[in-house]
């Protein structure tokens, strides 16, 4: 299949949450789900932006040809990396066209919620 | 009324949760929500992309002419198709222009959470 | 302020819950969210979309100028129009342009979810 | 960076729920997520839309050059703002590009509620 989708994406939205309740399945986290449907490996950065610093990163994966990889942000939790509990944005850039959707799960209350969009696409 | 759309339509995000909570109407599911305004049969191909193995399909289904399909994902599980509480993604190819938005229902918890987005749509 | 946005919008999701939890603020609905940013009253034309008989309407509501109206479509049950309970879909055609976006509220479960997106703008 | 995005941004959809459950990080509301990805400051207006009376501001905000802003809608609550627990819509004009996306979190019985879209770029 041919490579579908855009070379940057953006996701204004961002905050990971700061507690969970239940099950370790049912940890709070954002994700950036990124699909590559064509033959070429899509490597992909990511830069963080954030209210009151200067953008992190950029941070590198690889999404196989013809792969899908669902990228949670809490890996990148650190000293200059995404931050727990506070505000954040994020911009992907691929090498090759991909499709990027943003979910978050939040349990900090009894029952996870959940929300989803695709991010905006551009060039 | 004429067929609205695109042809093509990419959805990053896919998971299926695997437990449920509360009575059948409320299990865990995944749905591509398909309307297909136009005069003529849709004949949609679907194919599922995964982290670490081929893509699976096209499995196929037809939206017969001004009427909606909710498909709902879970329906193509099992050996090599989509699986249960793991990540996948998918793109939906149709001869004619088609419209599709994808929604969860995950009620793994006590009560249900939802997310939906339009799906990305090109060609 | 100018019209912005697109004349005609589709959302494929539809889906109207049978139940609701809670007070009367939290009973189960569907709504589609309209904005009219511009100086003349736009005049839209709403019609359902079903898995298995023709479509119903086009049900007219106005949103004037300069003015937002968020219609739910609970008002539109009954006999032909949209089911409670049962899968739909929906058109909605204005004479001038406008935004949509689809909500749902579900409260069949014990805490309410929700979900939300951009309709698909197009025309 | 460029500057990624649009300079108009429009969400049909607005309501602020009247209460809440849980502890203050907890607290229904909801937000605009601006990003600014570019080295200019981003001079944003934000009007609000009513069903019954007329728009409402411009409220202004600055986003600085490659920061984000999650702006609270709930801040702009009072006498001629925006209302709590009825509907109202809102478009962002910004004098560089950049991207909207739109949550709210309703915490109105037991367990939070999330939705989330990117809003309606253009010009």
């Amino acid at each position: 299949m041919q490579h579908l989708g855009k070379h940057i994406w953006v996701i204004p939205e961002g905050f990971i949450p700061g507690s969970s309740t239940g099950p370790q399945e049912m940890v709070s986290h954002e994700t950036a789900c990124i699909l590559n449907t064509g033959d070429a490996d899509a490597h992909v950065e990511i830069t963080f932006f954030f209210p009151d610093r200067d953008p992190a990163g950029p941070y590198r994966v690889t999404v196989p040809a013809r792969r899908t990889l669902h990228q949670r942000f809490n890996q990148f939790t650190g000293d200059d990396g995404v931050p727990v509990g506070s505000d954040y944005a994020s911009v992907l850039v691929s090498d090759v066209p991909v499709v990027v959707q943003h979910t978050r799960l939040d349990s900090r209350q009894a029952a996870n919620a959940l929300l989803s969009t695709l991010a905006y696409g551009t060039g």
